[in-house]
């Protein structure tokens, strides 16, 4: 079921954007593929990197819209493994990091098709890259959180969100997805008791040539509108470097905010999740 | 100070073990480097992918033994770049995780040497995909928390560690380099409120032809020894796969824990932290 020759699907992740992030073994994988599922946030960069001989299948959903059901991508995953062919499963970021990877290994079990995961760069480990900071370090931060807007804007009414568990100033918090939910991530962190001026930055399009940054402070988050997705919220003290760096690159806009980046814009973002 | 062509200086992870788990652009800077900085536990297999104009520095400890001072890397470091050389700066994983990383980026700040850190596969997403397991599993747990074996056996005791902060049932811990503290950190969680059956594995030598699991539980974690280094502990529900995954393959020990891999020993570990 792991490094096995009998493999015949892969399951990796694209990277936080930027196609050079991609592995070694997945670019090798990549190439040399019969079918390519992948999900709609990987980057058109990255899916034309597949071989001449690869048909290449779009199975996320667009604004919200699944085009190819669940069961669907698990019978093409199943049926092309069964045909002898090199099947990858493309998603973005890490496979195993809010990948839903945990379904689709089961569906595989379940038919007794053979698997390998390839891990890969997750979005906020690539968003701290680029954003020049480390997310641990050991005089401010000694624990990484990484959790969900999914989680963090308790969508799932059944399992409140431990919001004193998530704010706590040794830690950095990174929240994937955030979404329009940034007002309410403020104010919970704020009301669980974490300082107004702890760092907070919203990255968008992480490692890609549209990244901008917005980098602000917990207590200003919530005035924070326009971000486009994919994005990625990463707040706490590990965080201050990128406020010393962007603020030195650039201060046109003064309400709270210091925006980095090209292409910035103000349309809503069209989050799809 | 980031992707600019100015860029001297880069720090990037040689990933959790596999050479293959390199990134395209890391493996690029590699070939390409004039001086590498690498720390010890970087596999000689990745060391040795620099190009031939490179002057390798193995820069780590050995043995808790430090051959060469922080400020003589920064010197190192901050010498090269200024003499035009492309330096890469090689930590294990990915550098932004208890690397380490944020002291000296300080250091090439405050030279005012430029600097890219290039992100990497950090350990734990490595264990995990090695197991067959997502990190993340929207039925059973929607956090990811990292935290090091210092930070958990409270080796900075002005930090007491917050374990009922750690002792979620809808979380998965990883627990980087957590030495001979398995006990410790069993009993705690144990306190805290885990349940005794949570699947917890420790992982030696991820995604390395050495690589070696024990599937336990959290009430047995205690009981487990001779791990080498380096490792790393995965604790949660998720983890339930690996279990049952592991079960199958092999169960010729039978003390509450199943082993699998090749190479086990029961040499004490070395792990230099």
């Amino acid at each position: 079921m792991s490094t096995e020759g009998s493999a015949r699907v892969y399951f990796f992740g694209a990277g936080p954007g930027d196609p050079e992030l991609l592995t070694l073994k997945a670019h090798a994988l990549l190439r040399s593929a019969d079918l390519v599922l992948h999900d709609d946030l990987v980057p058109p960069a990255i899916v034309s990197l597949a071989g001449p001989r690869a048909m290449s299948v779009n199975v996320g959903k667009r604004c919200g819209v699944k085009r190819i059901t669940q069961p669907e991508i698990n019978r093409l995953m199943i049926a092309s493994a069964r045909r002898g062919e090199s099947v990858v499963r493309l998603k973005s970021g890490d496979p195993g990091i809010f990948g839903r990877l945990a379904e689709e290994l089961d569906a595989l079990e379940a038919a007794e098709v053979a698997f390998e995961i390839v891990p890969g760069v997750t979005a906020g480990i690539g968003a701290a890259a680029a954003l020049g900071v480390s997310l641990t370090d050991r005089r401010k931060s000694s624990r990484l959180v990484i959790v969900s807007g999914h989680h963090a804007s308790e969508k799932q009414p059944e399992q409140p969100t431990d919001w004193a568990g998530l704010a706590r100033e040794d830690t950095t918090l990174v929240i994937y997805m955030p979404g329009r939910d940034l007002a309410k991530i403020s104010r919970e962190l704020l009301r669980a008791g974490l300082p107004a001026a702890t760092p907070s930055v919203v990255v968008s399009r992480a490692t890609t040539p549209d990244q901008h940054e917005i980098v602000t402070t917990l207590g200003e988050l919530g005035t924070v509108a326009g971000v486009k997705a994919p994005s990625i919220l990463l707040i706490g003290r590990a965080l201050e470097r990128a406020g010393a760096r962007a603020s030195s690159v650039a201060s046109q806009f003064e309400n709270g905010e210091i925006i980095v980046g090209r292409g910035f814009s103000h349309d809503i973002s069209s989050e799809n999740f």
